[in-house]
């Protein structure tokens, strides 16, 4: 076997036990949420069959999925003649059956479709898992990540919105965050502003125009408007629209004057207020004044979303959304089972992770980590270090040993590396006086303790 | 978009709610146990170069790797020769760089190498993630199963061995298990067997053979190693190791009169005893006498282990080892880093969901669950109803309102069908009284509680 230096596939990562701590404290404080608003977790395994993803992303999104070779003798069946002009796209097919989830939400429309006469509905389900994507690695982007996906599907409720703003709120506030806005809109009122400029059929054309606000101004916007086929009249119908200040109830009291003769935008109007309704229902008006923000430039996956569309950005660094979602009213026509309305949200955990990271909220001291390193001083000790350990863990403490005697520094260097909080040192003279020296390693200070005392801080 | 019939991929599987609520319980329990004897979680990429694979588990192992067809024109590359013969084993190299992971040994090998400035010797560390192979599907054989493997490398102290006897034995009784055995073996004492022999090379021929003697007896494994090339000689000489008798004790003993003339034999004795004399000092004799079973005939992964070799079987159901594991001294050679020793464990997870499936073991109301589903009779009461689920989440209850207000009977199902402990019933008279009927859906009682009692009994 020859030796080879290994080095990573490209775009993916490693993840010592320091990045798992601080991953796991994503994953678990959002997987405690999700369950509290009656979530279930489900998982999909990582391929499917190639006919199951293709088609679902579009062009560039076929391109994009891992396509995994058949195995055995693949090419038996191959056309020769794909072979021979060496026809890459055309043969996949021949050689591939199946490929890596691209994304959670097609596996999810499958297993609906499967399940179907299983699942009670409104079926709420969570999902936390990697997905795969043939992009070209760049910083922040992966070939491999995770994604985190909540969605109810089978119920037009719209408490299941409002329940999704508490969800956010209540899952950054627990990570930690403290400024951010969650961003409301309403696919139906997007619809009725094309319907009121009259030209409905540019609905897709104006959202990609009105989205660039942030970045370009309003005369970049009505440029690029007048551009895409809207004149200057219905520059001056949209102004009010694209200018909505003030608090969301003025804006919405603004929308229902422009949007009043659009009935499906003033029903836009009315799924805001009714979400609005649940949210002060549930005692959390403080919310609609504070983080909730409607904002109809957000136009956000239009080709999918139906109703509600939400996004989620921190105040506190710069950085792109670290959240969103919305309602959509098919997730299943593709493979055959119609009219399941649905609505999901999801939580960019790699973004997430890098806000926390740079906003140093990690919490200290894992709670996953090794909690007391006892240093070995010498094996004869064993007998006394060893059914200490057993009742520290019995106890539930994270405890060991140094496995053997070597220098003091090379085991307090192994303690410092694993970010374990405290270190016990026990002699002969500990043993016999039975007060041990417990050592907290991010202040270096140290105290004696009796065998009780010691299990009673740990534990 | 042409609906399909979806399916799923061969060999793959969903898992619901309901077998993630399991699954979670098993991989929780674990996980809690490796954090308490120090080890710590690393994850590595879903795939990895194919170079880093291929060669690592035979030729058999080769070909059950899934291959990833490379992006992109992944032909214009390729050797026209090999495409013409449709030569499919060659052209692997030339069309596929990437892998998916075979098992969990080889990408942890890669992570120690890789990471060797960063990490701290000894190395603990626990992995839990699926691995994928293209082995044909049958009952209880899957193309993407989860590995559940705990190892330490960069130390030789033999309380790593004894800490995984404690390891095994207090997750297996958390996991509800009461009738098992940890057998041990050393490969040095098979190593010693062969040389008293005095036939070093057919170590191999004779631990397959021995390996048997559960299935056909000692009159088969003699015939056996004849046919393997011992003679009638050397199964006098083996036969008091075959038959050994007896407890721990009694067997060691044996083993020492037979292997006194061979330096490895007693070598791997002694270790057994080293370990064994760890176990006592954890005031855990009692495993010795009940749980661990010294059995030679234990030959595990002999190419791979050169220290102690582990085996874990339930006497309660019919049923393969359900985790195994051992010493190896070269994890990494395979990597150009050399004689770095390490020993680990791992847990067969499908086997044990499958053991405690058979059991009934797997504690009733998963903690995952909704624990309380409140029915939805009326949308007007809702400004009672989302206020008391407000407080009962805040208290850190897991509680849905049913989203709409359709039939009890639909409602009650629905409650089943998520197994859901808990529903509560509040009309008008239970607004204006106060007092809220809760009902337990598996004793079917009902009960009259008051909104701070609801939340006490729940939380």
């Amino acid at each position: 076997m020859a030796s080879i230096k290994p080095s990573l596939a490209k775009g993916t990562r490693d993840f010592s036990p320091l990045e798992m701590d601080k991953r796991n404290f994503i994953f678990n404080t959002l997987k405690s949420i999700f369950r509290k608003f009656g979530y279930a977790e489900i998982q999909t395994p990582s391929f499917e069959n190639l006919s199951t993803l293709t088609g679902k992303y579009g062009d560039e999104g076929d391109k994009l999925i891992f396509k995994i070779l058949n195995s055995g003798d693949y090419l038996s069946k191959a056309p020769a003649d794909l072979l021979e002009s060496k026809s890459s796209n055309p043969l996949i097919s021949h050689i591939s059956e199946k490929a890596l989830r691209y994304d959670l939400t097609v596996p999810f429309a499958r297993y609906v479709v499967m399940h179907q006469n299983d699942i009670a509905l409104p079926f709420k389900r969570f999902q936390i898992q990697p997905v795969w994507r043939a992009d070209r690695p760049q910083r922040g982007r992966y070939r491999e990540f995770y994604q985190c996906d909540v969605d109810v599907v089978g119920s037009s409720s719209l408490l299941n919105e409002a329940e999704f703003i508490l969800i956010y709120n209540e899952a950054l506030l627990k990570l930690g965050l403290k400024d951010f806005n969650i961003k409301l809109n309403n696919r139906k009122i997007l619809s009725g502003i094309a319907e009121v400029v009259g030209k409905p059929e540019l609905i897709v054309d104006m959202t990609v125009a009105i989205d660039k606000l942030d970045k370009i101004g309003l005369d970049g916007v009505n440029k690029e408007l007048l551009e895409r086929g809207f004149t200057e009249a219905d520059l001056a119908t949209l102004k009010p629209i694209i200018e909505l200040q003030g608090s969301n109830l003025d804006k919405i009291a603004s929308m229902k004057t422009v949007l009043s003769d659009s009935t499906v935008g003033m029903q836009g109007i009315a799924e805001i207020e009714e979400v609005f309704a649940y949210v002060e229902k549930f005692g959390r008006a403080d919310l609609l004044e504070k983080v909730v923000e409607v904002d109809i430039t957000l136009a956000r996956g239009l080709n999918y979303y139906t109703g509600c569309i939400f996004e989620v950005k921190t105040n506190e660094v710069q950085m792109g959304s670290i959240g969103g979602g919305g309602r959509y009213d098919d997730l299943t026509g593709m493979f055959g089972l119609k009219d399941l309305t649905g609505v999901g949200v999801s939580f960019g955990a790699d973004r997430i992770y890098d806000v926390l990271e740079e906003l140093n909220l990690f919490p200290q001291g894992g709670s996953e980590r090794t909690k007391l390193l006892i240093v070995n001083f010498d094996s004869a000790i064993e007998d006394f270090t060893l059914p200490l350990m057993y009742r520290l863990r019995e106890a539930g403490v994270a405890v060991e040993l140094y496995p053997s005697a070597v220098k003091l520094k090379k085991q307090m260097s192994y303690a410092d590396s694993k970010a374990i909080p405290y270190v016990l040192l026990v002699g002969d003279e500990e043993v016999s006086s039975g007060q041990l020296s417990l050592k907290n390693m991010e202040t270096g200070e140290q105290e004696k303790l009796n065998m009780d005392e010691l299990i009673e801080k740990l534990k």
